[in-house]
């Protein structure tokens, strides 16, 4: 049995719960972790409020084989995700003497500022994630990578850590899309769905300017599994079509 | 003081977590009831496995006023949530005599398939949530309100819902952008957050293609104090921007 490897994602962020901001890095994430054969089994959007922040870092670390975290790593007085992931490990933030040479680099003792400097501190124990696009890094405290929020400096972070995750077999996918109506194909996909146990069959409606109908999205980690699967699918689609 | 109602949502369907659909609920939702001054505390977007659903269904319901689920109540076998919900209640899916009129209405006795016929299945003593798209209700049960995931029925469901909510007062927002750094702006503006400490006030930097720069959002239930702190806000963005 092939070993599933499972990832959480927290989002951390006000302004993604209040309708403000639409968050884009789950659907990022999701995708390319799936790539590399991990799992996003849960996603979690919370507030900038310490005790939320670390019981929940502490709850889903425990829980996944890896933990990602976005937002609240930058300057101002809202960033507090750094001393959160901090007194969740129990240990101090220190200032990370590479990071410090990094931003010394890229600012100057002139613009490095003390909220900048706020930026090269992590908690003790952390290794650094490089950050091409805006030098201030991520880093990683035991199976926690703490990522920033924008989505840009988010996907610079992950690609450079993604190389250092252990994953299993990725989820390949099928999707089959029709105009039938979910109500008439449901009978026949529920025996197709008990015909391949271990093919994911997942049925989303839609609505559209195109008109309504159906996706069907097969997921498997075997091939030909779903290959096989998809025809017995096509088959009910063609009649109800 | 006032009393502060607060919501978590419960995406459930693995869709999301795959990166495949990219939700669009939350950010919907999270403005919906701020507006009738209820705030989005947290979302959890979770799989479609019935023990996850339903223990995370028992520990939100405890945790916040409101719980909002979407997704998963349509007819094919994975619509898992209506089970789920009956499950954490601990009381039996019947059939509910309203729910089911309806739906013989609107499809009359041939074309009420089994699977339809699921759709008009409730945890026993919920009450009905109309859906004015597709005729399929959702339901109230408890604290618990229990909705499509496809955003135009979803918003159907919920402005039928919403007013039976209590809530208290909205916050107000005011957001100023400027072409100042974060790292420069810092320092000033956790002087004026210490001045305001019933403002919330957020920082977001942001990357495209007309330049980079930060938007202030500030946000408080008293437009007065609101008023007073953009002010200053706005003094510091003048000095640095």
């Amino acid at each position: 049995m092939e070993r599933i490897y499972k990832a959480c994602l927290l989002i951390i962020g006000n302004e993604i719960l209040s309708g403000r901001t639409q968050d884009a890095n789950m659907a990022f994430l999701g995708e390319k972790l799936n790539e590399i054969g991990i799992r996003l089994d849960e996603a979690r959007v919370i507030p900038d409020v310490a005790e939320r922040i670390v019981a929940t870092v502490n709850e889903v670390r425990g829980k996944f084989d890896y933990v990602f975290t976005t937002g609240g790593i930058g300057p101002t007085h809202d960033d507090i995700t750094s001393q959160c992931i901090a007194d969740a490990f129990a240990v101090p933030l220190i200032l990370h003497p590479e990071a410090y040479r990094l931003m010394l680099d890229f600012y100057g003792q002139e613009q490095l500022t003390e909220a900048r400097l706020r930026m090269a501190h992590v908690p003790e124990g952390a290794e650094l994630v490089e950050n091409d696009i805006s030098i201030a890094p991520g880093y990683r405290m035991g199976n926690v990578f703490v990522m920033a929020g924008v989505p840009k400096i988010m996907q610079s972070m992950f690609s450079k850590l993604a190389p250092t995750l252990t994953g299993g077999l990725p989820m390949i996918s099928k999707t089959l899309s029709s105009s039938a109506k979910e109500g008439e194909i449901a009978g026949d996909l529920k025996e197709v769905q008990a015909r391949f146990a271990e093919v994911d069959i997942g049925s989303y409606p839609f609505m559209g300017k195109g008109g309504t109908g159906v996706r069907i999205v097969m997921r498997s980690t075997d091939q030909q599994l779903l290959d096989h699967c998809a025809e017995q699918v096509e088959e009910i689609l063609k009649l109800h079509g």
